[in-house]
């Protein structure tokens, strides 16, 4: 496996860097130490594919394992670190690359786990989980409600992308090269959600108010 | 394995349905959009049978592969949304399905690691876990202090639980069978605990009352 | 494997028990109730263990099987909570407890990790996620950053301990007999860090301060 960059692997490391890079630019505004940086970085990068890969089994996982996995989830916490400043607009860059991460990790995640052959609504469930997995992981250690659990229209595109390509490899086309559209699909209708200010429907109104 | 409902399988499905909803009912708490508390309630009721499969080994997790499950987890979510209005007291709600699915989940974990031929020991260990394991994800996804760690009287039970099948095991009686007279128990004390409001010892004292 | 005390054993049964006393610690410090401080002291004591075990597929892990790592996690716990008191500058011997556990467990998970056959790279890795591991889990569990994250000087002497490790591996020599020599650089270089008020770098400074 390692040598040959696959779909799979490309994928994989292009997520990861995006989402090392959304760790880090986190990291920054929470005035993290450079090392926590770094970790941060690289712990919102791999999370959500560590996440999948134990819990399909594929253990010691690629990104732990793979020199490229690493280095892509180290050196955009490097680079960011310094060059943060240049990027006028620090919160729309970290929304648009939460969104391209989201793409990217979810058709990944479903990709996997649809090779490795478990059925298809496992296989969205574990892109699902792969898209969301490093941003909970990132929320849950700077100590704040995870953003999936509280933005709206953010599972959603998630779940649109891992359909795409489960649903390309179940009627026999190759999920792989589903992967694209899928992680486009994923990506527009977030960033489109945040652009539009798109909500989510809630629950019932609660009749106490008093427990808000 | 699929296809036959075993006592296992059983009490599996209804622990993750009253964990979800328990998961649900807390989102709906905590004024989360109807994805956040779908995701909140899934993972609030696989997250304890997840952590368990995931530490013996049996992975793809069952709660990923089985369509029984994954239904068990994201229906209860669904309902609660529609008609927590109707559950007047959501407070005790709350809290009696906490207590029923507390019992569920330790006595299933603790029988699926005996089942595995893991030491006696291990296997209460792995039933208190799975027991308080959801409602512990379900916390810190909420960014709150896990109730188990805070409330009173809450791995007690979930060790009780967990004694009786892993005795009943190893005495040579058949540990499903006791699975449901160590859920009932374990849910009775968790509840009585509750209604009459025992305390748990505290630690000696601290000289410093500064530090609180 | 169990009765045969090796270095890796050994390592991991005194990592634990330290890593437990300072969970327990914790926990007293927040006014945890009896069964709290056992559980925290439990999930800080084998939290890295576990962690490291799981990503390289050694399941179920030894922390959980093994009567000896299990006596390890607890015991500790059930001292500290009669006996903290006696420890006059609570906080200090926490600070001290947890640069002793960061050696021990950073050398450890390089260790078991090299000795699985991981590439160098990964095995430096896997030492500072053991190292850290059980300071994260506690720390989210109590509802805190991680002190990993927002401390200066923490991950660097665990990088510096695990590196000792793998290099002398590498380089023929014996890993086993660098852990200790890699355990008390981790652990002199965080306590140095500690009492000279050393202070990692910053990212650049950011241009907006509203953010913060």
């Amino acid at each position: 496996m390692p040598g040959t960059v696959t779909v799979q692997v490309l994928l994989d490391l292009i997520g990861i860097a995006v989402g090392a890079a959304a760790g880090a630019l986190t990291a920054v505004r929470f005035r993290m130490h450079y090392m926590g940086c770094l970790l941060l970085g690289l712990v919102t990068g791999i999370g959500g594919a560590l996440t999948r890969d134990v819990l399909l089994g594929a253990v010691p996982p690629a990104a732990l394992t793979d020199w490229r996995y690493l280095t892509a989830g180290l050196a955009p916490a490097l680079l960011v670190q310094h060059f943060h400043p240049l990027l006028s607009r620090v919160e729309s860059a970290i929304d648009l690359a939460d969104a391209v991460w989201l793409g990217l990790f979810s058709v990944a995640g479903a990709l996997k786990a649809v090779h490795l052959g478990v059925p298809p609504m496992t296989g969205v469930l574990l892109g699902v989980l792969t898209g969301i997995g490093g941003g909970v992981l990132r929320d849950v250690l700077v100590n704040r409600k995870p953003v999936v659990l509280t933005q709206e229209i953010y599972v959603f595109p998630a779940l649109l992308g891992s359909l795409v390509v489960v649903v390309a490899s179940v009627i026999g086309w190759s999920g792989a090269a589903a992967a694209v559209p899928g992680a486009v699909l994923c990506t527009a209708v977030r960033v489109l959600a945040i652009r539009r200010g798109w909500s989510g429907p809630m629950p019932v109104r609660h009749p106490d108010p008093s427990s808000g």
